[in-house]
């Protein structure tokens, strides 16, 4: 059984981007944000068990069951297997339990994500009612998730920075204005 | 008044961190996310006033009053400036708006940002409460800050796909095994 060791990026498409960076200054940082998060997947990787995921995560198979328990990583429906995005989501997981964290400790991200994502489904249902097409509506998908992605993750990195303020001190401002 | 129309991109650090990437292809996916969240702002932007920020984001004053209002955007809350986070959250923000949400529509993503970031608050005064010293809770912070982003991106992801998965047909389903 040959793990799949190393992540590949997608070095040629960051090349393309730096270049069209440096001749268009106003590229949008929307754009860097969208390659990172699509892109940066490979697209020929290949799914993996549950016992490799582990073993590349870091973690015991019991762990990762227990993780998928809690709907902390969600492994494909139909085939169980964990494709690239999931193995990432159990290293990142793997990074929080060893801070010191419980899996019972995370599972709030889980019941927040699910409850984001059936209000924003409500919203998006509302907005596709006008009778568009299918690709029409996979294009609003698309833009959807540019924009709710990045907003979501600066919305929580603020509160989060003003949240943990007192706990830190002023050295944990950082760059706040 | 000189309004600053380009988003300056720190193509030193990326040029360095593609020259990493080529050498060492485990450098971690973790590190770019870093990287294009924290340094992609650069450290001498000058936060600007409502109406400049407005003007940026192609938003009026009073839209921005009123995504303020909502906890949309969160500017300094000393000089009630703009810093360049909050310009760039306005101008996803001015995306959505002009996909044809309502700013009341959004405000959920305020809601939650803040429950999350308070959760995540009891969780790290816990993990504080050894004693340790203010450079080893920044540390700790920094960390847990790391992976904290990605774990509620990828989760906001994963749960957006599945739920919206319906509305789309097969063709949105996309790279998920």
């Amino acid at each position: 059984l040959e793990l799949r060791t190393h992540r590949r990026l997608p070095l040629e498409t960051i090349r393309a981007l730096l270049q069209r960076m440096e001749a268009d200054p106003t590229y949008r940082f929307l754009v860097v944000e969208q390659l990172l998060h699509e892109d940066a997947f490979a697209p020929d990787f290949h799914p993996l068990s549950r016992t490799e995921a582990a073993a590349q995560a870091g973690l015991t198979e019991a762990q990762v069951r227990e993780l998928e328990a809690l709907g902390l990583v969600l492994p494909c429906p139909k085939t169980g297997r964990f494709d690239e995005e999931a193995v990432h989501l159990l290293r990142v997981l793997a990074g929080l339990l060893e801070m010191g964290f419980t899996p019972e400790d995370l599972h709030f991200y889980a019941r927040w994500a699910q409850e984001v994502a059936r209000h924003e489904r409500a919203l998006f249902a509302d907005l596709c009612q006008d009778g568009s097409d299918e690709a029409e509506k996979v294009a609003r998908y698309q833009r959807f998730r540019e924009l709710a992605g990045p907003l979501l993750r600066l919305l929580h990195l603020n509160y989060l920075r003003r949240t943990l303020y007192d706990l830190l001190g002023a050295s944990g401002q950082g760059t706040e204005g």
